[in-house]
């Protein structure tokens, strides 16, 4: 493995498509189909735990994407998952990957299910970590106490935020988030402007929209026929974990996998056991989730 | 791995303990701590399917025991999940085993789940599975409809009641059932008497009695500090997975496996995946669940 191949030190690249540049990071190799990665609510390129993407990255590449307004990518942040999908099926299209698996955390996990039901033979495989279906519970209110507290405590900034929410309140789990901050500062040089308030109310909207079903709810889960590893820790209070139970039980060719003492970032906290069942789940050429 | 590690073939054993007489089998070796398999209402030894306990068996020593009552051990079946757990330490008190794991498969994974709080040194790892907390959910209610409707089917006799009751509705499932039956018909010797009403009542009995709860529900699952692995399907209608979530929340130290299309007996439809699950976790020596 060369030194290349760990999102601390991967070049941001950018590719120009229609009248919009995408920032993304490329790197890792092997045999598996390339991995996209698409990310949480505010988070850039910056904030893919190399802890995650580097040993996935030995047996692919992985593909990291800012979408439309977010980092160093041109244009505004659409107020919709499905606008947030066109682009990364632009993206993706002008990549000229036309079958590739994927990894969706939070907000980039209903951009995967949206893409999943309007191009289906896209991914192959799809990893849902931390996420909701469309009509799913108690998606993203960041006005409930328990967030709201932290996001508007001034003694915690940047990353320290990330800590406080992504992760349970016991010792361990925020032993856990301390390394994980540590792990994302590595990264010193080729940085991404962090997302501001213009990013936050537009994704805010998207969860909003997403929240709000017409017809039978989770009827279109049964579209997505791939196999399916669903991710998250037992208490998530961004995206609560009923959501990974709903997409376990409706999505036709799913696993679960819950971890314990852990929040929305469980795949951080685990980075060895989730990067070890990802692998083991992406390795699998079988048409059935089970791995 | 010659001929005897399979439970298509292993001698059946009995052991004198006190008055009373528990029949069992043990086969298989390696590195790992002997797996004690706990059995599922009315199962006896030959209920456990070779396409599970084999694999298995590659790794470590498989132990089957028969509770009292059951198959061919004497005495009669407690009317609670602490009697049996009483029986269970009184073998392996009576074999010298003083640590191993277990796996504990419904019932058994109450009589599991009971034994770890009376003597936590005893299993190190556990895995549990298809079955529930301490005053769960809707556990084992045959007068249900859709279990009561396969129980009294005059087509339905033998292993033919276990495909219907304990694999999802689904062709495939269903399909998966009748596998698993033959599998378990391969045992042509040394077979055990089928349990009768006095089995099913005595243990309907502990089943009633674990529903019920004094104190804060869950509260005693803190005790277990073991590593556990709760697995389950997604459409299990015996005990539904709601009782795993529960597991999976309430224990502090719990992965969650959930399999789709699939029943009560999800880890004998996916014998592959769940072996290798199994064995991945077992022969991990982590303080902690995730594998």
């Amino acid at each position: 493995m060369t030194s290349r191949a760990s999102n601390i030190t991967a070049p941001t690249q950018f590719l120009d498509v229609n009248s919009h540049r995408y920032a993304y990071r490329r790197f890792g190799e092997g045999a598996g189909l390339p991995l996209l990665c698409l990310q949480h609510f505010m988070g850039t390129l910056d904030n893919w735990d190399p802890a995650v993407t580097d040993p996935l990255a030995r047996g692919r590449e992985v593909i990291l994407f800012d979408n439309a307004g977010v980092g160093r990518s041109t244009g505004t942040v659409p107020g919709t998952i499905q606008g947030m999908a066109a682009h990364a099926l632009a993206f993706l299209d002008g990549l000229g990957v036309t079958t590739c698996d994927v990894l969706g955390f939070s907000l980039g996990g209903m951009i995967a299910q949206d893409i999943a039901q309007d191009r289906p033979a896209l991914f192959r495989r799809m990893i849902l970590a931390g996420t909701a279906p469309r009509g799913g519970d108690d998606i993203m209110h960041l006005e409930k106490p328990v967030l709201a507290r932290a996001l508007s405590d001034p003694t915690l900034r940047g990353y320290a935020v990330l800590q406080k929410i992504f992760f349970a309140p016991s010792e361990s789990s925020q032993a856990a988030g301390r390394a994980f901050v540590e792990r994302l500062a590595q990264r010193k040089e080729d940085v991404e402007p962090a997302s501001g308030p213009d990013v936050a109310g537009a994704q805010i909207a998207a969860f909003r929209d997403w929240e709000h079903v017409t017809g039978s709810r989770f009827a279109d889960l049964k579209k997505i026929r791939q196999p399916v590893l669903v991710v998250n820790g037992v208490f998530d209070e961004m995206i609560p974990v009923s959501n990974s139970y709903s997409l376990g039980e409706h999505l036709p060719n799913a696993v679960l996998l819950t971890y314990p003492d852990s929040g929305h970032g469980s795949l951080f906290q685990y980075h060895e056991s989730f990067t070890r069942q990802a692998a083991a789940f992406l390795d699998s050429d079988s048409p059935y989730a089970p791995y």
